[in-house]
């Protein structure tokens, strides 16, 4: 094996897989994302090389040239990992990068991670489905990139079971408004969860139509449908 | 902390996080699910307790009673362990059991888990999204519960994103039915799990409109879409 696609989960480096934690511990190069955070880069081997290629805003580094950097570094043999936050078949454009590591033959493996989609709502005392209230929940995102299929939210109002956003702080205005003219109720309950599991873990609440108005640091994940009036922290630690 | 709701992934026990498997081998108790395997319960401390309160056909145990063994065992100021197969927070009524504890005033946590919506179809190289094919998935149980709410399929079907069905292979032929009628393609690549991430692992693919047709051993998780047609794992391992 010598690419492996490794979800680095939401930030707290306790959150690894134990897979994950092993690959990192013994790699040779590690290619990084901006949202792995410096937690999870601590654990790392450290004679490990280091490549951040995070997409910043008015830097961004074409997918194209990532996956290319991808099968260069696998074919020199090396133990590279691909560490991205949270899992890489969320929106981690990890299909991409196991496709064009596929055409050029170059060995890999998938290493889930723990979802923000899921673990952010749990830090702060959110269960994404909860008897009685979601037998379901979606998870979209509110960046649209050119190409990208996008998602009939007016639909989505009408499934009945919770709706978690990714990347959708800058969007949350529009979103409100197709999700409550789809049919939502405006008192929807909402919770933003900010960098969750960190030590910068911030929550804030609102309900639906409020959501235009509600002040929220990006990167954040956006819990929409009823669980997310609750709130099932009181004496939880997640890093004890 | 005395009792943490913990998350034991798909199967795989490398697939752990790195604080579940420290919370197992320190435990004084484990409560666990029979979704939960062999593998995982190899690295329970070789002292602990184990409970196994699966609710196989026949003989369930109430929910309630789980629960109210959790506070007792919490209560005790023994080390539980409530350990869930994926992620207690997703159809793993890991909320009603985090209510319960607070509800006692007992010390908890959450672990979230690797959940198998996202991990089952990545062991099968599918990724849940992929740009150009799908910018969201839908995670619905196709179990139904006295006093469930329900899932609206037929608007579902048009949201356009990947659905993954759990625990939902009786019920494949009235929900492929329900979609259908909702608009969704009946030539929709499906692709169904079994035993995901363990040597029992099985891929069954088909097409929507066979679905109810098709043999498919339970349990699996049934991903329905476009990126179901993918197979990203002509060079992967696991389990390396």
């Amino acid at each position: 094996m010598t690419v492996a696609l490794v979800g680095a989960g939401p930030g707290d480096p306790d959150l690894l897989t134990v897979r994950a934690a092993r690959l990192l511990a013994e790699a040779d190069v590690v290619v990084h994302d901006a949202l792995v955070g410096d937690g999870v880069l601590a654990i790392v081997s450290p004679t490990a090389e280091l490549i951040d290629v995070g997409k910043r805003p008015g830097r961004p580094i074409p997918q194209e040239m990532i996956s290319a950097l991808l099968v260069e570094l696998g074919r020199q043999g090396r133990r590279v990992v691909r560490l991205k936050g949270g899992d890489p078949f969320v929106f981690g454009r990890g299909g991409e990068e196991a496709l064009a590591l596929q055409a050029a033959a170059v060995p890999f493996e998938v290493v889930p991670g723990i979802t923000s989609s899921v673990a952010a709502p749990a830090a702060a005392g959110i269960p994404v489905t909860h008897r009685g209230m979601s037998a379901a929940f979606t998870v979209v995102t509110g960046h649209r990139r050119a190409g990208e299929h996008d998602v009939d939210w007016r639909s989505l109002a009408k499934v009945g079971g919770t709706i978690v956003v990714l990347m959708g702080v800058a969007q949350r205005a529009s979103i409100a408004a197709e999700l409550i003219a789809g049919g939502l109720d405006p008192a929807t309950p909402v919770a933003a969860v900010h960098r969750a599991t960190t030590e910068q873990q911030d929550v804030v609440r609102c309900e639906l139509a409020d959501l235009h108005a509600t002040a929220i640091d990006s990167p954040a994940v956006i819990v929409i449908g009823p669980v997310a009036a609750l709130n099932l922290t009181a004496i939880l630690e997640l890093s004890a």
